[in-house]
């Protein structure tokens, strides 16, 4: 399709013609987690060198605890949790704006309510790696409640 | 600064350590807009490649008319406007996504309520330019209701 401008309606709760696709491939651990890529992934949007999706973690659910070079933007636009950003933990809430940078390793916890964010990504980006045990076992003993067992 | 990871707190209305900047520079028509540069412009936050920041239109003000080569994100994360792409025009409320392709003449326009959106583009890009009088007078023409008086 050609590289032209378009508006995506959000009614409902939902943006007109934005598919919920799979959260990870493979054996990544998390739960409860979707996935939506609303701008910037299709060749109709070639232009662009970054991508726009939108994550919701169901309540209790949380990302894939994970670290990779390609830095985050992330907006919180729907629901409260908090984020863990290497061995600190946030609470975040609406419109809080969350700045992952390369090589922090981080995860998005839901609480008793969903949490969605908008999360923009370079478009050629490398792989997530996910910590060793002894790395979980660290952040553990240090307080951080970091989740793993998806 | 060193690049790290950090979140951004919004409370009341406004996000934490985030100034209120002048919209343009120059003779750029338009009309009650503010600017916000949440994430990407600093060299704290040297890794992004894209830059994301908030803008504010003002009831019955407007964003400059403009086309460049680099593309725009766009999410509505406050009240209803419309926005113009080319020879149509839209309406926009929340959550609603806009994607500016290369070249396309645009403009948000807001109407009795502030509209307030998120719009993310590439930390190294081209300069805006403005049509030409004849331009927006065969928009008018066509019945477009740009605004080019700021």
């Amino acid at each position: 399709m050609a590289d032209r401008s378009k508006v995506i309606r959000h009614t409902h709760g939902q943006w007109e013609g934005i598919d919920v696709r799979r959260y990870k491939d493979g054996d990544a651990r998390y739960s409860g987690v979707t996935r939506r890529t609303l701008v910037g992934d299709g060749q109709d949007e070639a232009a662009l060198r970054f991508i726009t999706r939108y994550f919701e973690v169901a309540p209790h659910g949380y990302s894939t605890l994970e670290r990779h070079e390609h830095p985050h933007t992330v907006i919180v636009i729907r629901g409260r949790g908090r984020v863990i950003l290497g061995d600190t933990v946030t609470a975040i809430g609406p419109l809080d704006c969350v700045y992952v940078a390369p090589g922090t390793l981080h995860q998005f916890q839901a609480g008793d309510e969903a949490l969605g964010f908008l999360c923009i990504v370079d478009r050629n980006r490398d792989r997530p790696a996910m910590p060793s045990e002894e790395e979980v076992a660290m952040l553990r003993a240090r307080g951080v409640p970091v989740r793993v067992d998806g």
